[in-house]
């Protein structure tokens, strides 16, 4: 069962600031980088998801930056599932650059269709979290 | 009739590269502002246009940047119709800090409908414009 | 004493998602215009303040996203202090879209210079921080 | 001699906008990662150069769109030199989906010191490139 996956990601000079490091607002993006390979990893499809009408948007975020990143970089970001209810999945994110730890993070996501209703996930997209959803919330 | 429309824009950190300077690429998105505040000046509404299923798309552009803009700058961007035709708008540029012009560009977009088939600009959300094609094309 | 102040920002197409909505890493961006316009209207100059050497750099951020934003919405910032030590500043921020919050967050900002060094945050640029620090602090 | 490369890019969900499509100005930062890359294969490095003093600075742009790139699209971005003269580089790009050519682009770009003054682009980054120089401006 997957829960955890790594990626690897070069800093963009476009993603630098005039501080010379990454931007901080984009390692928000760095993070749905690492939610859709996770996804990928396990077998589903986020983007096949939306076009059933299912969306993943985000609740909440939070994130502590240890140590700056630079252009050209290469980055590890580590994705791993927290927790997971019905209708919300909680990720932790950690980004490094070798051994040393940069950044941490934790989001909450909720399912929802086109109107913005809460929404079960479904199963067909993502057959290990509701196997590990019993694991966790009994 | 208006075909020109000055807005002004402070460039924003995140907007900064490692360079110090306004990365090039957030340039094509102040010309977005730029169209979208024309029109609005017009008397037209974009985000109207595309709930009627009409979209506005980039179909080419070229631009030169003379000189670089920095961190909190307050930049004033002209933009002008060029040229008009039955389905597409061609846009003219500049960039200037003060008296520094910074940056000129050429824009030409096409309206299409959801399905990307061409499509007459519509009227009802630019009279000017037609107003104008007849004095351009004949 | 000023120590909240409130911007209007305009969303920006570019800024959009396939989702329709503002996506969320934008508000970051969104958020350090506050920081910089709340500076500004107390009468300091964040890009004065780097050129002597002296940066704010984001620690932690935490973000709730209650209702999402769509282009063209006009938005309303508060930005607020809420915490002023020596060397760090945290603040609050509320985004508005009419009478509906759409998203609330905090930020812990240090201030270093350019070897990454903490240092105290310069009175010549806050003198109402340091004010509501001794409010705060004691 | 090599003078053309060629990187995949995934289009990311942060990069799309509200019509469901990668936004235009998302495509001059793939091209910046283009360059980045064939200047890496040709064993050169740009961070490198930039701490060194010299910076490749964008002069002027042009772009064709032919056809949009949606999320999660696997781009193909084929970088070419085009020309080469003792200050400047011209690169070609073109961005394919499978054999679908979606966008075309130029750019120029000029080598500067912090300052700004035009230098020579040096030769111990771009050891081809000279070569390739005398075959091409002779």
């Amino acid at each position: 069962m997957l829960d955890q996956h790594e990626i690897q990601i070069r800093v963009r000079y476009a993603e630098t600031d005039a501080m010379g490091f990454l931007h901080h607002a984009n390692y928000f993006v760095y993070f749905e980088l690492g939610r859709t390979e996770l996804l990928r990893a396990q077998g589903g499809n986020y983007r096949e998801m939306e076009e059933q009408g299912l969306f993943m948007v985000v609740v909440s975020l939070e994130c502590k930056f240890r140590s700056p990143a630079r252009y050209d970089d290469l980055l590890t970001l580590r994705t791993r599932i927290a927790k997971v209810s019905a209708a919300k999945l909680e990720h932790a994110y950690q980004v490094y650059r070798g051994e040393t730890l940069l950044t941490e993070a934790r989001s909450v996501l909720a399912c929802v269709d086109r109107g913005g209703n809460v929404q079960r996930i479904p199963a067909a997209f993502q057959p290990e979290l509701l196997d590990q959803q019993s694991r966790i919330d009994t």
